[in-house]
């Protein structure tokens, strides 16, 4: 730390990535990817950008607004696009939550919520998940907070209903709450056709996974104008071309080539079918995935040496050192011959542990 | 604004990019972008990544960042990159000030400078110029506040000394001294060799201007290793992934190609050179630019009626409404032929209001 730098960030702790490393070739199953490149369509339309990048792009991302309010059958001025879906994170985080309206959200969710609160000095409380893994609904009826909900649940895998989520966004009229849809494609219901009724609901998404577009940055919210309009503000007051040309042009590739991304989820769906019953009969305890990644534990073995065996043997998967989960590993959903070289990894550690 | 929008933001006027009508083909000239399109080298370097959109950029940015190293001839801890030069600005504000360090800069300046400092809250001083419009160094001698210096200053294209600039930063050792060197490659001298000798001295530069990538949004900071830690703390905060693997792509292929640069920034200074003489014959005052750009007016029309009508004739130029520079209008220098189209539709349009 510089001797500059503010104390206003004393207690801040960074978020920290999944590892790349670099000695050797892995198999990465630590940072949720999709196993497919991306839409032909969406490397065709990025590469002829990259001719006229001279150009800035359009801070108002027009005909990717245009492309995502056709294809998600919403308006456009119910749309606003980040540089990936942790800008929209943060700028809710910015316009909806000060120490008058402090955050909640479950402690084990998505690691980088507390520390947009941290960075934005924003009061927080972590609400505990039921020992299952799953959200309890009650925990947040009527709670008076901005409440930020992953759904699906990371690392968990769990899904709420949406008819849970409509009770939560009923009961707190009166302050925003956000529904992280990052990997609702993969087999959730999604809140999207809830946003006419309520005011208060803000659904945000991303491109990196359904839609293979993790490397070129790209998520979007989908609310009431009115809650458009002030992340809006935001953007301009920060990073008004926050989309380059060529992410920009990704997206609409990708978004119009749906075909590609329902084969996409269906692959996924089949190979994480496929890797759970195997994974199981293994002796693995896990929970209901519906998205692309496992969260995974096994009684002979702590979550840890799991997580070191498999990555000495050229498998990444990401492990978590919060005591409530530390006996679990998240491990994406990859290809078939993904998952059958972690299925031979596990077969081998377990006979060697026992 | 919603109801939901913190009252934090009250005082937020959002920054307002120039505009990008769509109504007919324009000749830009309101951007500062680059008349060249990027390096072969860097639209090759971003089609390939293309194709591997499905993994996620490198949050270290390690390849850019040692290429970066090379070509600038500093250490790869002294370097950070961003979305963009904005984002390293914002971030510096979030860094650097606060409460008890307000921020100074000049009052005709860039315009994101008040945005940013409105947005984190941050009190401001802005200083102004002299009626020539350059900065009077004494004006920042040991104000103890973090300061920043558009250098070249925009929308004014005068730069200050280097020598100047190492009084500031001497002068205020308690408090960092940004020097946002955005234009600085068309002919000002650089504050870089400086940053050994100064642990307050942050230098930002941009790709967006002498390496034709406005449209990919790549910016960094160099600065001693400890500044460049704290930048990177509030990266990992807000968007470890925030550049994306093709606009990396394109900035390595970019900082190689430095013949490709020299060309562009020789073309700029003869193009430069040619239209000046030429506006100036026309009666145009101008200052003497070492950007990419002029800031001229003229006694017979006023800056915003010069806009318009240059904008009835196909021609965008960038026109702000502050009254102290209400006269004037920011010119891009574009290529030969734009700088032609500008000359005759002046000469018309000067004829028309004889």
């Amino acid at each position: 730390m510089s001797r500059f730098f503010s104390s206003k960030y004393d207690a801040l702790e960074p978020y920290v990535p999944g590892e790349q490393p670099r000695d050797m070739e892995y198999i990465k199953l630590n940072t949720n990817e999709s196993p497919f490149p991306p839409s032909p369509l969406a490397v065709a339309g990025a590469a002829e950008e990259a001719k006229k990048l001279q150009l800035y792009s359009d801070p108002q991302c027009r005909d990717l607004v245009a492309a995502a309010a056709e294809v998600l059958g919403v308006a456009e001025d119910e749309i606003v696009f980040t540089n990936g879906s942790d800008d929209i994170l943060n700028f809710a985080f910015m316009a909806f939550c000060d120490k008058e309206h402090p955050a909640a959200f479950a402690n084990i969710t998505y690691g980088f919520y507390p520390v947009f609160a941290q960075l934005n000095g924003v009061p927080y409380e972590e609400i505990p998940l039921r020992p299952d893994f799953t959200i309890d609904p009650e925990d947040y009826m009527g709670i008076g907070k901005t409440i930020f909900i992953a759904n699906p649940n990371a690392p968990t895998a769990i899904a709420m209903s949406v008819s849970d989520i409509e009770k939560i966004v009923k009961s707190n009229p009166d302050n925003v709450v956000l529904v992280d849809e990052a990997y609702v494609d993969f087999g959730a219901e999604s809140c999207l056709p809830l946003i006419r009724k309520y005011d208060n609901l803000l659904v945000t998404r991303t491109f990196s996974k359904s839609r293979s577009l993790a490397g070129a940055r790209l998520g979007f919210g989908v609310a009431c104008p009115d809650i458009i309009r002030d992340l809006n503000t935001i953007r301009y007051s920060t990073n008004p071309y926050n989309i380059n040309r060529m992410t920009m042009a990704a997206g609409i590739g990708a978004l119009r080539d749906t075909a590609y991304t329902k084969m996409i989820c269906d692959t996924v769906a089949e190979n994480r079918a496929f890797a759970a019953a195997e994974l199981k009969k293994l002796g693995f305890v896990m929970t209901d995935s519906v998205t692309n990644f496992f969260f995974a534990s096994h009684p002979l073995i702590s979550g840890e040496e799991f997580y070191k065996k498999l990555r000495a043997r050229g498998i990444l998967v990401r492990h978590f050192s919060r005591p409530e989960i530390a006996d679990y590993n998240r491990i994406t959903v990859g290809s078939r011959a993904e998952m059958e070289a972690l299925i031979a990894a596990a077969k081998d550690i377990l006979e060697e542990v026992k």
